[in-house]
């Protein structure tokens, strides 16, 4: 079954429901889910609906200025479109650690996402065998204080390249330049390795042994142009004791990042992401 | 600000949201909450929608019919109605043990719920201090194998004359009659001491210490004639090792008792839970 | 069955459980627990251990004496020495919000716990009469800027009045001095509103909806000089999503503190918790 | 640094501990971890200590020999000892699902364990591909109602020939026969994908979803002859909605089963587990 994704963002007013539901019944559509939230206080409206292409009147290319002319514009809304049948392509970068980098590769293969991988960068080479052996292009692209500007030109050329619409950083430990993210704005996702806002920064599991906390955790946010302070898509957590090493937290802290990542992915795939303030709103 | 609260159940076809919320604006309501969900295998739709009562032209005693004649029957809708300034009154039936009764009594005297507790029942005199104390009326009923039929009767009794709308097994460890039950039908909840569908019956967390879990829970459900069969609305779980014993286990799972109670009797007085073939829709 | 139970801390070396558990052999001791902690980093051993005083062949009162003759001078360690027939005496401080208070009355009224509470201290007088309800004395102590050195010593002479061992804030909401903490070292618990150290101080709530995160938690810790800073004793989360209001993070992060300082007290009055460079340790 | 590990299992009595630490001390072992544990109920003594063997005054040979006579004998103990040197030997078995295939791999990769994994032996072909890019022998037993025994003789031999020390069923979804079980008491970890006792047997999520569960779950356990009842070492829940399908609960219970079966193998390898009664000691 093809279906199409619509989200939408407007200021809140009366028959906003009315009006799209509408415009998807009188076209043909079966919607086959609608969610909405309204932020009281800045007064915005959020929904995400999706309903079946098959039966709908109106063909693909279409539909968005269909939508715009006989709803949209009225309501000064912000959409975008998806379809079910154009596969995401995703660009994973790692550095030296596999947990997340097996993760994203073992969930692609057994074809969990419908998403594509046409390759994945490192700043190092240990990663390559792995990446390979999944018949995944690996570039190695070394970074330096001196030669960051010049490798993120190299790696914005190699996205280009492969078409790719959004980056996965897993575990990449690199700082990313405003003008890198500025081409993929809300399209890079960031895996850190602390329950945020605590611990922002490098070694956050020796911070976390130094401050005694009993929980460590994960969080997955869009990467801005401050440190660790983009919009948090998903955490998790894990119990900890004052007998677990910072080793130990390491690697307990590795299941979460592992699965936080992931489901942060599975996010952005389905299009169940909006940004608004520094926050998302998530989709059901 | 008082709104009110649409729950519908149809046969799925297309055009149902459109004429739900074509409804609502054209009679001037701002939606607040809009849910919905589809049984894709029973081919059912399920929707929750509250809205503004404030700025709406119909009188709240027009809009159940006037909702049926334009939009309810043509759909075949079996619908409920409900308003945010009526408040549910709730009985609690316990026996002698005091975490959910307290929990309960706590989070009343707090002006958490919008409900009244008119009265608490129970088969034994220990806990009726702590009723009165909070001021409540305290029944003693008690029930014996010969004497349940009759006990009974004067629970509905007690009931009816206390115009009691749902009742709150927190507890209270006796098996209720289908007659009784025909009475409430969804309108009873109760809380058993185990993650069902595990360990269905008395003694649990003996059972699960023979079984050896490593976590034990507690569900919360509308009672049914099929004893701890009945649709489940919430369910929590606790960590658990080795060397607890059983008494342990009941004192940790009293804790998971009470949370999962008093979410489920949130859900029920937000009007958000569904029941269909015996499981729950949970709106948001 | 009453029971002694020795904690212990001394630098690391050899023989330190062969010589513990051979002094409590050689008296006719059954050992019940044993529980033993290495800070490998620092080299310091620590150790709770607990036995049967039934069998035993020392008198309580020469107990501490000749084990530190006999074992602890030799290792120099850091003793302290309690028996299960000690009923601790808690004193709860309380502001304005019931939630806290009433779990914990709750709970011993339940006799779940070792405690006596033989008062609750209040800056307001909104909580009396749950508080007299339960029996118990409430004394309300007005705190203002001013007034507060001189506030802080009414509570202290109503402490030392009641033999109070230790103090539990439960939500009360004023910062306690130095001079105040230094009568109750590692003996006062705080209930902090967020997932420390991310959100210290007030309105962790505000700032947790601001930062939009996943996750919202709660921190119990003993109240050291530095605000929201002393050990951590236990923590526990709740997971949230885009669409709750403060106020309902403020509702749902009610559940989680009454948890989590359910749980401290419980670990405090076991005796199960030592404090090392400001972490804890938490004995099994 | 080279460690001994000790697991003693005997009658409950008095100075145990101190026997068993005074052994260690008088050679020179310094302890590392002690974890101790007494079934009340059945009056048994389980204990679990580690230590260093670099300045331990016996040889590897000859630990065993000593102990045994000099303590073990007296208390009538069950004993085993491990080294931290002998690396174990783990051969895994699968069929078509590769999530915890490939999470076992990857974590082999990443050098989490102290394992081998000499070969993967499958019923199907479908992850030759994926063992063999990791550089593991990987053996295609076809398995029939009437194969059956046939095909477990030729495992067996497979185990034998690669000195297989435990065997991880990871989805391999044939019931193992209990001539296979007895080759391998203890040895053989399964990951059934339901909350145990909750579902036995085939398709769990089916009847998660019939029952409409709000929480499902994964339970890792040793195989004995009666089916998904053995001793349980590692139970994970994950919370579920109304609005999942079957097939979203399968995939949202993918994930919590590798990480049931990652830890349940973790705490094996580390020596960690004793079983008495059908259920786990687990030690820390």
């Amino acid at each position: 079954m093809q279906k199409a994704i619509l989200i939408i963002q407007c200021p809140d007013q009366k028959g906003i429901v009315a009006a799209v539901s509408d415009f998807l019944y009188r076209h043909g559509g079966n919607i086959l889910e609608v969610d909405q939230y309204v932020d009281q206080e800045a007064r915005q409206f959020f929904m995400r609906a999706s309903w079946e292409l098959d039966s709908f009147s109106l063909g693909r290319e279409r539909i968005y200025e269909a939508f715009q002319a006989q709803v949209g514009e009225s309501f000064q809304m912000k959409l975008s479109l998806h379809f079910s049948s154009s596969i995401t392509r995703m660009a994973v970068f790692v550095s030296k650690e596999s947990h997340c980098l097996f993760d994203i590769l073992a969930r692609h293969h057994a074809g969990q996402w419908e998403a594509e991988i046409p390759l994945v960068i490192s700043n190092h080479e240990q990663l390559r065998d792995v990446v390979e052996a999944f018949g995944i292009p690996f570039y190695h692209i070394p970074v330096s204080k001196d030669s960051k500007s010049e490798a993120e030109q190299k790696q914005l050329k190699l996205l280009k390249e492969y078409q790719v619409d959004f980056v996965v950083l897993a575990r990449y430990m690199q700082i990313i330049s405003p003008e890198f993210i500025r081409h993929f704005p809300n399209q890079i996702i960031n895996i850190h390795h602390s329950f945020l806002p605590a611990f922002v920064g490098a070694k956050p599991y020796h911070a976390a042994y130094e401050r005694g906390v009993k929980i460590i955790g994960a969080t997955a946010h869009y990467v801005t142009e401050e440190l660790d302070a983009g919009p948090i898509i998903e955490q998790e957590v894990a119990r900890v004791r004052h007998h677990h090493t910072v080793e130990e937290l390491v690697s307990m802290g590795q299941d979460v990042e592992k699965v936080v990542l992931s489901r942060a992915i599975r996010a952005h795939l389905d299009r169940k992401v909006s940004v608004f303030k520094n926050r998302t709103i998530i989709f059901y």
